[in-house]
C-alpha cells in the first residue's frame, strides 16, 4: 500500500505548466501550488475542481514568494515568517476546498522551502507548527529520514514519509541536488524498479552504493516534463500489477 | 445600535500604513487587508492577533491584485475571476483566524472592487457568490442602497448596510469620487452630526441637497490619515454619549 | 516594402511562451516584453541577444503591470503614470541593448495599453511623450488610423502604422475585440491575401463589408499559438514571392 | 574631500518611506531604488527630478526582487542572473535620467545584494561586469576593503570606497550585521567623530578594538529613521566646519 503524489496547479495566468489533467488520472494525492512560487486564484480553483473530479486527495503545496525563481531559490526567511507564509497559503487553498465542498488532506512544502525544512530544524519546526496551527488534522508530506519528519513526530503531527521515483539519493539520505549530473533518473524502468525495491526492502541505494533505510508512505512523481507521463504510466501499472494498493496515506505519528 | 468598522492591516513589508493599534481600540469590526492591494502574511497575522486582543470582530478586506495602485484603480476583471480572487483572499485570512482561534465574521471588498461591486450587478453577484461559496455564515458589508446589497439579499446572504462618516454622497446614493474636491469631510463635528442624523432619521443629504433614504448598520471610519484618530475619537464618544450601543451587525437578509 | 513584426520575449521564469527562435527567423522587427505584463530580466537578455543574432530590429513592448492578466486587462491608470511606466520599461530594455551593443529602434505598447492608447487621446499623448522623453529617435508602432498615430504626428514622433494579419476590423477601424467570435482569422491563406490587398490597395474590409483606408507600414504576426508558425511562413514566402521587400520602417512624421 | 550619499526613492505606491526631500538637501550622491526591493516608476521619476533640483548626483540602487523583504534577505541567485537583474534596474533608472536630461553617475547595490557582493567573489564579478556592460563610465560604490572593490579594480571599473557613519565594523572589515545589538551607532556626535577619524587617519576601529585601514571616498548616511536627519545635519556641518569639501567621487581604478 502506497500513495502516489504529484505537484499540480503550477500554471500561472497566461502560462501553462504541466499536464495536470493527465497526471491527476494517475495520482492519489495532488499537491496544489498556492500562488507564491506558482499558481494563481484561477489555476487553484480549476485544479481543485479537477482533483476532485479525478478523486485525488487535495493537499497544499506552499513555497517561497518567488514566482520568478519558481520557489527553487533558497531565501533567508526567518522561521516566524515561514510560519506565516505557510498559514497564508494553506488558508487560501482551503478557501477553494470549501467552494468545492472537499476536505484539504495534506501539505507538502515546495522546492527550496522543502529542502530547507528537510535539513534545518528551525525551519522544520516552523513548518510543523504552521500546519498544526491552521489545521491539526492535516498530514505533512516530508522527505524520508529528514528533520521535517522528526519535527512532525515530535509535535504529534501526522506525517507521510516521501520518496522520489526519479531522483537519486546522497549517502546522508538527502536528494542529489538538481545541479548535479546524476540527480535525475531518466529511465522509467529503472525508476520503477527502484521504487519496488524500496517498498519491498525498506532500503534505497545512494549514489555511492550505500544502502539507506527508507520509509516510503508516498511516492512523488513529476508531471511537468515530456518524459513525465510515460514514466508515471509505467510506475502506475507496475504497482497495480504487483497488487500494491494505491491509497492516500493516513500518516503515522 | 450600530457597528463601527475600519480598514486595517494595510501595511506591507517594511512599509507602515495607519495606526492600527489605536484604531482597533475604537472599532467593533476590523476589515483586514488580505495581501492583494495591501497587507502581507506577517501583517495579517499581527493584525488578526491585535483585533482579537482589542475584541474587534475580524473581517476580510479583499481587493484587486494591484499593490502598486493600492487596489484603488478599476481593472477589467471578469466576474468569474472576481469570484476566485475573493475566495483566495478570504481563505488566506481564515487561515490566520484559525491560528488565533477566532471566527471570521464579515467581508468588505476594498477600493475599486467595492465601487465596482456597488454599481455593476455582475460584479456584485460574483462577490456575493464567492462569499457564500466559501462560508455562507459571513456577513457582507456593502454600501447602503447599492447593487451589492440587492445581490446579497437576493441570494439570502446576510448583509450590513454601510455608511461613511467622512465621505459625501451623490444624488444617486453613490459616494462622491475621491477625485472631486467635495468628496471628503474634514470636520469631525460635521461628520459626527451627519452620522447622528442618519441614525435618527434614516436619511442622508446628498451634495446637491437631495434627501436620500439610508440604512446605517455599520459606519466606516478611516485610520490612515493624521486627522483620522481625532475624527474617530469624536464619533466614538458622541455615539456613547447618546447611548447608541456599538455592536457588530447581525446582518439582515 | 513593408516591415514584419512580432511580440517576443513573453516567457517568464520557469514559464515558456511562444517560439521566439523560429519567429525571429522571419520578422524584421522584434517587440520585446519588458517585465510588466510578461518577460523578466533573464528573458529580456536572452531575447535581445537572439534578435541581434537573427538580425531583427529590437523594440520595446511595454504593458500594464499585470503579469497575472498578461497585460490584457484595461486598468484605470492616469496618463501621468502611463508616462512613467513606459519610461521605466523602455529604459530597462535599453539596458540590454547596451550590453548587446545594439540600438533600440522602436516601441510598441502591449495589449490593453495598446488598445487604450489607440482610442483615448490622453493615453495616446502620454505614450508619445514618454517615448519622446526617453529617446526621440525611437519609432512608435501604432494601430493604423488610431489616435495614437495622430498623437505621434502632432508631436513629430516618427510612427509606423501597424496592421494585423490575423485580426478582423470594425467599421470604425478598431480591431474586433478578442471576446467576439470573428475576431481572429484562422486561415493562413485568407490572412495572407488580406495583407496583400492592404498593401496594393491601401484598404481593408471591415467585418460589415465597409472598406476602410489603411496605411500598412508594419504587419503584426503572432508567434504564441501552434498555428502561428505556418501562418507566418505562408505570409513571409508570399511577400517574398511578390518581391515585396521586408524592411524595418523608417517611420513617417 | 569626501562624498556624502544616501539611499532614496524607497517609497512604493501608497507607502512613503524616508524624508527624501530633506535628505537630498544634504547629500552629494543619491542612490535611487529601482523597483525591485523598493521604489516604483512614479517614485523613481519623482526622486530623480528631486535629486536634480537639489544638485545631487544620481546613482542606481539595485536590489534583489523582494519587495516583501525590502531586499534585505539573501537569495540564492546565480551570478548570471545577478548580472541581468542589475542591467535591468540600471537601465530603468537611466530612462528617468534621460527624461530629466541628467547623467547617471554611479551604482550602489542594496541590502543583501550589497552584502553578498562584498564577500562573494562571483557575485562581485557579476555586479562589476553588469555595471561595465551597461555603462563603463559609471562609478561603483562598494564597501571599503571588500571583494567588490577588488573586483572593480581588477576590471578597471572606477570604484568609490564606502564607509558608514552609523554602523560598526567587525575585525575582518565587514559591517556588524543588523541582527546584533551593537550594529548601529545611535549617537550623532560619536558617529561624526568616527568619520572625522577615518578621514584624517585612514583607519577605523572594529568592535573588538582592532584598527583597520579604511579608504573613505563616500560616506553613507540613512534617511529613513526619525533620528536620521539630526544625524545627517550634525555630520554635514561638522564636515563643513573642518573645511572638508563635499564632492561626488571621481572614483579610483
Amino acid at each position: 500500500m502506497v500513495d502516489l503524489n504529484s505537484d499540480v496547479g503550477e500554471s500561472f495566468g497566461a502560462y501553462t505548466l504541466g499536464n495536470d489533467d493527465e497526471v491527476l488520472s494517475y495520482v492519489t494525492s495532488a499537491n496544489i501550488a498556492c500562488g507564491y512560487h506558482a499558481g494563481d486564484h484561477n489555476v487553484m480553483a480549476r485544479t481543485t475542481a479537477l482533483a476532485k473530479q479525478h478523486g485525488a486527495a487535495v493537499g497544499a503545496h506552499p513555497g517561497f514568494p518567488d514566482l520568478g525563481g519558481f520557489g527553487r531559490r533558497s531565501m533567508a526567511v526567518d522561521p516566524e515568517e515561514i510560519y506565516q507564509m505557510i498559514v497564508y497559503q494553506i488558508g487560501a487553498l482551503q478557501g477553494f476546498c470549501e467552494t468545492e465542498n472537499i476536505i484539504l488532506r495534506h501539505v507538502k512544502p515546495h522546492g527550496a522551502l522543502y529542502n530547507q525544512a528537510a535539513g534545518d530544524p528551525d525551519t522544520a519546526e516552523a513548518v510543523v507548527e504552521a500546519v498544526r496551527g491552521i489545521n491539526p488534522g492535516l498530514i505533512l508530506f516530508a522527505p524520508a529520514g529528514s528533520k521535517l519528519v522528526e519535527a512532525a513526530r515530535e509535535k504529534s503531527l501526522r506525517v507521510a514519509s516521501e520518496v522520489f521515483a526519479d531522483r537519486t539519493y546522497q549517502p546522508d539520505g538527502s536528494l542529489t541536488p538538481r545541479s548535479q549530473a546524476d540527480a535525475v533518473l531518466h529511465d522509467p524502468g529503472q525508476a520503477a524498479d527502484r521504487i519496488l525495491h524500496m517498498l519491498s526492502s525498506g532500503e534505497v541505494e545512494a549514489v555511492d552504493g550505500t544502502r539507506l533505510p527508507v520509509e516510503a508512505d508516498t511516492i512523488c512523481v513529476h508531471g511537468d516534463t515530456p518524459e513525465a507521463l510515460p514514466f508515471l504510466d509505467r510506475l502506475y501499472h507496475m504497482l497495480r500489477q504487483r497488487e500494491i494498493t494505491l491509497q492516500i496515506p493516513g500518516g503515522s505519528l
